[in-house]
């Protein structure tokens, strides 16, 4: 990995671009998909809070008393906005229920919008502002992903962690108004702390990942607006950000000149409560249930086939626990051949990693990984005793064309998810979320997210 | 560096052995040196406070007004346990003038002692419990620095940083009593949470990146001690620590049965306001200068030998602040054979670099880098006018052999820093540090290291 002197200037070249970004430059696509990710991100964090690694980490957190200026969704409690960055930013990916870039191999919306939205809340930021940061730290975080793909990811790096830092500083520095030079300060500071490996999966360290990036952006952006000192050049300087951790680096995939919608309208929702690299095989397994009518008992044997990377994300064997369940490709195609629901989250139990049916399932799976299959695609090929062959394929890598039924699938999810939770006060929320915009500030959201 | 299945557990080794560790276990060598890393580090951080890079990041973190129970050194402020760890070991780091470890290839004490320093304040733990942490903590830290030495720091890790995180989880979870699973637990925490890059050197990050470790053994320890789940071999395991962020892995050196003062005894104190990796071309410079009466004026070639790793640290050609001078093998050098007081910190001025005696000799100066020279180990080579040829070679990296000697010099370093800022009350600090030990607790201490 050692480095040319010659690299283009990416970080200022990033930085120019993300703080130019006004409102009026926009596309449509790129407002109702924000829109999309920001009612998914309150659908997936307001149950997020009541998780063990939320609540250690609030009662940890909390305990400094600090004063109450930002909201925890999903709480009526209140801290600090880097406090809050970080717990909301955990809540929000502590059911792994949030959404994906593939530009990143990683959530987007968990790592860039909590610190964004601590420090709107704190500063009465109005929501056409929010929208714009948004997009903004939401570009910069997936040309940041694209820079250093596939192989930051691949050696080990959780990229929501590390690229997601520099995009929620990307985020907090467009609302803070901040010039080239002190934004791209701030994506110095971030990719100086930017951690978090995946041989954590599993653990309560990979939810704590997104609030770490959420908490290391706004962190980066409030020290950068007051002069704080850093490269500006982290991305690509010798020993920077890409030369210590990536063995690809791809300015050319960072610094087009693509739209401001390219990479959001390709953001992935999640409709199952399980990792995303499952997504494929669990729409084709469910393709085939339907299709084939197979009753569970007369599955003979189950083949699955996914891309490499997906071996060291979700290839949990034998899950032991609800949380592992989410990261076995075998139980989750088990669960969806034999019509568990996949969506609720409250399925994903350590009993279920020991239903009878279920590990009988498991264990007839057998995987292949294919070089060259996209990150998210899988094949699915089932035999039944009576020896008949089903075979189905699902790219969860592909986003919804149809933004509209997206946004359907997503109030519906939305319901699902927060009703329970907040009962009334749910659809009031709710339909603030889906017209989000305008000059009113946010304090009237985060007081709607507050559960009883 | 793909790695094998069969890597010892030595994450589990050094947390089995870190928490069995007894005050009455403590060889006097090391409770010595450990005092007197505690002495020196109230020596750099009650002025460092008054930094610009502490200026601001106190400013900022202080502002959420969390409750005040851990003191700042140099100030009479307080604030939370998390914060002071993050302000403090950035004050204690500011003037680089902090202490050092081979082993490590970086500094331990601003990493380790900040975090444990607030948590013994808030928790009312005796002194005797701060020195058994402590030195816990550097044995961890050391052993962990051997473990991916030279590799991690070579590719650009600040190891002060990342390495320091897991040293400062240790000596705070030694603190706190946890058991081997929990300590274990709480090194997966840190190594997650750990970054820092070298690129960073010459900014206010650098500093910065201390109290990011204390910070991050702080929280990570109290978070173990609270249930929260990782890794417990995130230093061996696929994808972990090693794995992703070292060419290097010896466990030979990390799970050695080496004596517990075995690594601390080699703690190596600064007397010059700058950058370690001169200290060695620095005391080469002085000794010719004094033992050939020479004067800058006569001086006509300069060659500097030092091993290839000062390259990428303090290898600044034509530094223009009085911190980039810091980070100068030629200035350095030119200000030692100029007579110039490498001591005190005031002398690193931006007017410094300009000043026209140490510019001609600074640009007079050649660097050769010498494989297999030790890290700290520097040859100096002065040629005069009147072709008189004087060399002299000093190995920074061994430490003072004579105890009693280095408390004395200790003691007049901190005398000359701390004086100036605390007054009368300096005196009453020092003799404090001096026999730090025993049942009482450091709120006295604390207290007396506040700037008025």
């Amino acid at each position: 990995m050692t480095v040319s002197s010659t690299r283009p200037p990416v970080t200022r070249w990033l930085a120019e671009r993300a703080c130019a970004i006004q409102f009026d430059d926009l596309p449509d696509t790129a407002v109702t998909v924000a829109r999309q990710c920001i009612l998914d991100w309150f659908a997936v964090t307001i149950p997020g809070f009541a998780e063990p690694v939320v609540k250690i980490l609030s009662e940890e957190i909390l305990s400094d008393g600090a004063a109450p200026v930002a909201s925890l969704a999903g709480s009526t409690k209140k801290t600090s906005a880097l406090n809050a960055a970080l717990i909301n930013g955990a809540a929000s990916h502590a059911i792994d229920y949030d959404d994906v870039n593939m530009a990143i191999l990683g959530h987007p919306t968990v790592a860039i919008l909590p610190g964004l939205l601590a420090l709107a809340e704190q500063s009465g930021a109005s929501q056409d502002d929010v929208l714009t940061a948004f997009v903004a730290g939401y570009d910069v975080a997936c040309r940041t992903g694209a820079l250093m793909s596939p192989g930051h990811y691949g050696h080990g790096f959780h990229a929501t962690a590390t690229v997601g830092s520099i995009g929620a500083a990307a985020a907090c520095a467009r609302l803070l108004g901040l010039d080239a030079a002190a934004t791209a300060t701030a994506y110095g500071i971030a990719v100086t702390k930017a951690s978090g490996l995946k041989s954590m999966f599993g653990t309560m360290c990979k939810p704590m990942h997104a609030g770490m990036a959420a908490q290391n952006g706004l962190l980066s952006a409030r020290l950068a607006a007051k002069g704080f000192t850093s490269r500006t050049d982290a991305l690509e300087c010798e020993q920077g950000f890409a030369a210590t951790q990536s063995a690809d680096f791809n300015p050319q995939d960072a610094m087009t000149e693509a739209a401001l919608d390219h990479h959001i309208a390709n953001n992935l929702f999640k409709y199952h409560a399980a990792c995303y690299l499952t997504h494929g095989a669990i729409e084709a397994a469910q393709k085939i249930r339907s299709e084939s009518s197979t009753s569970s008992n007369a599955v003979q044997s189950i083949e699955i086939r996914v891309p490499p990377v997906a071996d060291r994300v979700c290839n949990i064997a034998k899950p032991a626990t609800g949380l592992e369940a989410k990261f076995s490709l075998r139980l989750t195609v088990a669960m969806a051949l034999a019509g568990r629901d996949t969506a609720a989250i409250d399925t994903y139990t350590d009993d279920l990693t020991q239903d009878l049916e279920l590990v009988r399932l498991r264990d007839l799976a057998e995987i292949e990984f294919v070089d060259g299959l996209p990150e998210a695609k899988a094949n699915v090929t089932i035999t039944t005793t009576d020896s008949r062959k089903f075979t189905a394929t699902h790219d969860a890598g592909l986003a919804d064309s149809d933004l509209k039924r997206q946004g359907r699938k997503l109030e519906a999810k939305f319901d699902a998810l927060v009703e329970p939770l907040l009962g009334a006060r749910a659809p009031d929320l709710r339909d603030s979320l889906t017209v989000f915009g305008g000059g009113s500030d946010i304090s009237k959201i985060m007081e709607l997210s507050g559960a009883v």
